[in-house]
């Protein structure tokens, strides 16, 4: 099997590394950052943290280099997901394209590109400490689906779940994978945007009982949203909240990493996705519109500083 | 008169400022910050931006020094508000006491302690820049009424208003000021806690559309607590809000500055002080307190770090 991991930050790294160390699986890495491609090349791809590993896929920063690919794992941050589906289409002419990323509306990004795409939800998480060095602060499973309008074949899925298992990365694969996919959003809509704003880190905003009063506000309306979409959840976001307390206690999300460094977040596909769809069933998100709001000011804040 | 300024941050000092040069008025300054209280007495107390003031009223860190005093001027910060008035409270046995703090809730604590107390609401604003130097950043009218469980008489209210106006500072004696304050109180939770979580600056924040977008909402829900209340707003803080762009553009409000210095900021006095009220008469508030809950989510991020 030949694959490209598209976007090296994090999550990119936890799967390039996985399946770098296959046998039977070409790993090529695509990444705009000179640096991070460099390293990768000179010194292989490392995870520390959760589990110790070493890797050595084929990194690159020129699109053009890749080979047709059998398949494409999409992990960069939501608003670099068109220009980089853009440059490395060409490789997945007959290739599945997965989307790992956070939030919802990658995948129709995506499916304007190429034939096949995969609905993805990732739950490993972590942060790149140095260019090509990834501390790995969670395990978890990761969840795959036909993306409906343009679904990827059930070979293909049972494929790619079955190698990313065998690489250490527990996935199953699934008929409808928007309950899953779903129930991280919400999850990360809580958690992500409330973070952000207030600068505590996971379990700690959560055992935070003012914060967690506007998690709660924030989850339930993202689950009346699921329902009015006809989605059945894989799990409530609001135990999935709850049992994460302990073991993300301060874990860092990635979005009060890109706070804290002035780098645009995903707000946008985050509470900013379950505005839209909300809108679109005619179900009111005005804590979530909230969070969505404020959390675009923060950032217009830096544009306003760096003038 | 003998009159007695409790806190000389930035509004505290430019009430004491303004009173001491009257010749009629004697003016004794407390604060519990020694560098503060030195500089003033060494130095005078000092105004520069919308008008340039020197003068030299008498300040104290030992509340036992206070003469008897026929006004008390309140300036401290919302939670300061208790240890303030208990210190000093000797000197208001036959006197009237104004608060000109932000929010709500302070005038019920001050009547605890002393006979007679004042509504107070005041626009002018500043920050400090160094112990007795005060940046004077807008100007404004001042209103006050009676505090209605233990108000102060006509004849004080009259007094004091002239007073503080042939200072300098406009004042206006109302039979009810409630609705001044609340409309600024509406005005501070929109601002203030808004512009605390996203970083921007008041005017900023109040072009930005997302960020005005829950400002718009924070002041529907404030508006509504009010008239439930009873109480007809001096002016519409919405109107307020747009006409305060231009002059505010790129004022920090004092509670922006109280993030930016890790100290704690009057968001209970602010929209805590809206969801309290809007509790007590049956209206809503979830996106005040969201910002409620956030700001004091930030607060807590502190005390986290400070571990």
């Amino acid at each position: 099997m030949k694959l490209g991991v598209i976007g090296s930050g994090a999550v990119g790294s936890l799967f390039a590394a996985h399946l770098a160390n296959l046998e039977d699986v070409e790993v090529w890495v695509y990444d705009v950052s000179e640096a991070q491609v460099a390293a990768i090349n000179d010194n292989g791809l490392r995870l520390t943290g959760v589990g110790e590993v070493i890797a050595h896929p084929t990194a690159t920063t020129s699109a053009r280099d890749l080979p047709a690919l059998d398949f494409g794992i999409v992990a960069t941050k939501g608003m670099h997901t068109r220009a980089a589906i853009e440059a490395t289409a060409h490789a997945f002419i007959k290739g599945a394209v997965c989307s790992v990323q956070n939030g919802i509306g990658n995948e129709e990004v995506i499916a304007e590109y190429v034939p096949r795409v995969i609905r993805g939800t990732t739950f490993p998480a972590g942060r790149v400490v140095s260019p090509g060095v990834v501390q790995w602060d969670t395990a978890g499973s990761t969840w795959i689906g036909p993306f409906e309008p343009k679904p990827a074949t059930t070979e293909e899925l049972n494929e790619l779940a079955e190698t990313l298992t065998r690489a250490g990365m527990h996935t199953l694969a699934l008929e409808d994978a928007r309950g899953a996919q779903w129930t991280k959003l919400i999850f990360n809509a809580a958690s992500n945007a409330l973070c952000s704003l207030t600068g505590l880190a996971h379990g700690r905003a959560a055992q935070n009982q003012d914060v967690r009063w506007v998690m709660d506000q924030i989850i339930e309306e993202g689950k009346t949203v699921a329902e009015a979409l006809g989605i059945e959840m894989e799990k409530d976001p609001a135990v999935l909240l709850e049992e994460s307390i302990e073991v993300a206690l301060d874990h860092k999300p990635s979005m009060l990493q890109d706070v804290l460094a002035h780098r645009s977040t995903e707000i946008d596909q985050l509470n900013g996705g379950i505005c839209r769809f909300g809108e679109e069933v005619g179900v009111p998100t005005p804590l979530n519109r909230s969070a969505w709001s404020l959390v675009r000011g923060l950032e217009a804040s830096w544009d306003l500083e760096e003038q």
